[in-house]
């Protein structure tokens, strides 16, 4: 989607060479049109302004090429809106109550604060009530697998993860902090956050590649009694199971009976795949580049051994042109153009298509429109955005509440019906499989499913009021 | 200091067999004022109401005992203050704008985020102007020299971490987040540290006992590019030599010409006489509980060898009442009792006793009275309180300000400096020798000498404004 085309240029004008009124009247004969103007800095002889400039063709050249190239002007700095609400970072720690006078102190902090380290370390359970444990969980990245930006390391990955931060805290109400590791060592990645988990309720792990990300998971799941959860797989398996039963809905068939055909089996396709085979598919076919994954071959990926034994049940074999033969499902979370129209048009019935590699789907929305019934993407700019913008705030905010000690299939299952649910049987529709990230219901119902099922399974270690 | 003595008292009212008028005669009849009541949940038969009384005399067992005794009254739990403040964390992590709509997501998260994420992965140093790395720093213990409270543990640990980030934004506008680390390994908490250090722009070490703190410290010094500072020593070491400067100012003596006596000398001990020197003190005195420190002998701390060679010039040997003959300073990080008031009376005129053991002095502050001419402590019910909250806040937002290396000795002297020079000349006096912890101007005055000392030294990346 289009980003705003508002521009803000930090420049230093020399007022005995030049007036404002002079560098105005440039940017409009450039064709920009000015928003506002601050004045950051103001000298005898020059003032550094910011002017927020409106560029209505999203090109900025001609315009900046002009205001370097006037005597008395000297441009410092040019920032979008992207970058200027990036400044300083997006995210602040804030305390929860105002230290006004030496009474709040002895509370906060010395003396008072001791016999409150007293008792947690007597039972440690209650950092759960007494610490940020309660409603704190760590976004962490090693900055390997980063959008789809790839291996742009810890640095690079702090934007991302501090916007994580923010999602978790606007759509959730959970506290979440970004980490990112300068290590990419898988035994290293597991041992740093065994080391600083006590502060958290709950980790969240982010962008680490496949196939470290299994076992940095599978380890700290093992070793933590708090939530891990590899979010790139997880995440995303709950909200296209969320989408998918309801698309299936709209065609009126069955997850028994359906074939799906998964093309992408890194990270998220794997985590899609035994999502739904846990959900009841029986008939799931994983592609990789070099056909369909069968049992009886070898694979040198753990998990793709585990989807060999777990899936494909007629031993189809073949590619991807060959496998699609009859499917109803087709998931995608590879690259653009995977998926031709001829293989559209060789499925069943009323084809479903999660084309979710992004920015460039598997195949064209446009070009499949004619072919498909239900069609989802990863993008904004189309119907049905499979985000998981839907998935992560309302299931940690319910493991959180519950101070569940994993999150579990059962949990994430319940977390996908709960997102389902969410669009009512009326509204349901071709375009519309999938509620916005921005309806408040989502997270309320989320919540509520997790923690029920949380229960249900005995890993919740408390019931909310409103479970008793 | 005395804590709040209000109660909160949480019980289950049965309404068939009690009222709440009786329950609040009760409390009435056993000396509790009923402050605030507020109904957590009602049902037909029963309410579940918190009570805040006052009770008088910091007693509340016989009001309890009441209270359990009556038919129809469940108390289910008695908090006071310094808990209820701890209630679910004392911070929280909030984003500094609101995603309301799609096009605030795409700017703060995907797909504008991307461009972002670039930007720095192409030149890291952006990572400090792009991200929280320019105003938050980590607080980090492993919970094993929590105030006078020893190894009590990470999670134990957390309520003084949270705290003191309260403080470092309260105080000093730093975003400061707790982070409790699940081992005591030397070499696996500076690995920890390494690994997580690139969200941050600074590292405060925290409680961690000694002599492994002194290698922490010294290590990630060297292996990160951001301030390192354990506050214990260095904290300790600055407000105490701004207590020392104008305490001197007070008895009219020079650092160069006094004689200084130091017990106990672990992490704060050793900082505080490393500090003492590298401001001008010559006759600086060590004395652990085998004698003066003193050159020739052999000591297995490195800390200890170090400054056996680096003090003590006149190779002073003996117990405290031996070396104390004739001190014009005692500093006292050690335990109560350990200096008596005959050892007061040996010293030179005017004696400056700082005796900061906590929560009892080394000597008792009322029977040194009539002997000393000034006296310090770290406690706030006496005079001349000795608190790193005057030295943390503004020593950070400064480094960070000017995005320093690291806190080097001439930044420490010069905090130091400023801190003295918030009590004016007319003010100085032997009760007023530091400034309260709420006066604002200190962490104004630290901050720009921090900076300034910062630029001189060459450790400073970027030039503040005000400083240009």
């Amino acid at each position: 989607m289009a980003t705003s085309s508002n521009i803000i240029i930090r420049m230093e004008i020399q007022k005995s060479k030049i007036t404002f009124g002079e560098v105005a009247m440039a940017i409009g004969e450039s064709g920009g049109d000015i928003m506002a103007t601050d004045i950051i800095h103001s000298a005898r002889d020059s003032a550094i302004r910011d002017i927020t400039v409106h560029i209505p063709d999203h090109s900025n050249s001609s315009l900046l090429e002009r205001l370097r190239g006037m005597d008395g002007v000297k441009v410092i700095n040019v920032s979008d809106r992207t970058f200027l609400v990036h400044l300083g970072g997006k995210i602040e720690v804030q305390a929860r109550m105002p230290v006004k006078n030496r009474e709040d102190l002895s509370h906060v902090y010395t003396p008072g604060v001791a016999k409150v380290c007293k008792a947690i370390q007597q039972d440690e359970s209650k950092a759960f009530s007494l610490t940020i444990k309660r409603n704190t969980v760590a976004v962490v990245s090693d900055g390997t697998a980063v959008l789809g930006l790839g291996d742009i390391g810890p640095f690079g990955a702090m934007p991302v993860m501090e916007g994580k931060a923010m999602l978790f805290k606007q759509f959730g109400g959970v506290d979440a902090f970004p980490i990112c590791l300068q290590t990419k060592d898988t035994e290293e990645i597991i041992q740093t956050i065994k080391n600083m988990s006590p502060a958290f309720g709950g980790i969240n792990l982010e962008d680490i590649s496949s196939p470290r990300c299994f076992e940095i998971e599978e380890r700290l799941k093992q070793e933590l009694e708090i939530p891990v959860f590899h979010d790139d797989q997880h995440g995303t398996a709950v909200v296209m199971l969320a989408g998918l039963l309801n698309a299936l809905k709209i065609v009126d068939k069955k997850l028994e009976d359906i074939k799906v055909v998964v093309i992408g089996i890194g990270a998220a396709g794997v985590a899609c795949s035994k999502m739904m085979l846990a959900a009841g598919v029986r008939n799931l076919i994983a592609v990789d580049r070099q056909g369909a994954i069968v049992a009886g071959e070898e694979y040198s990926n753990s998990m793709w051994r585990w989807l060999a034994e777990h899936s494909n049940p007629n031993r189809a074999t073949g590619s991807l042109s060959e496998v699609i033969e009859g499917a109803d499902v087709f998931l995608g979370l590879s690259g653009p153009g995977v998926l031709k129209v001829e293989d559209v048009k060789k499925m069943a019935r009323d084809p479903i298509i999660f084309a979710m590699a992004n920015p460039e789907p598997e195949i064209d929305p446009e070009a499949a429109e004619p072919y498909v019934r239900v069609m989802a993407t990863g993008r904004s700019d189309y119907p049905n955005q499979i985000n998981n913008v839907l998935c992560f705030p309302g299931i940690f905010r319910g493991a959180l509440e519950c101070r569940a000690r994993t999150i579990n299939e059962r949990m994430k299952l319940a977390a996908a019906e709960a997102i389902a649910s969410v669009v009512g049987a009326e509204e349901l529709n071709e375009q519309y499989i999938i509620p916005s990230v921005f309806n408040e219901e989502v997270v309320v119902k989320v919540r509520a499913a997790v923690i029920k099922a949380a229960i249900e399974t005995g890993v919740a270690r408390r019931v909310p009021r409103d479970f008793r």
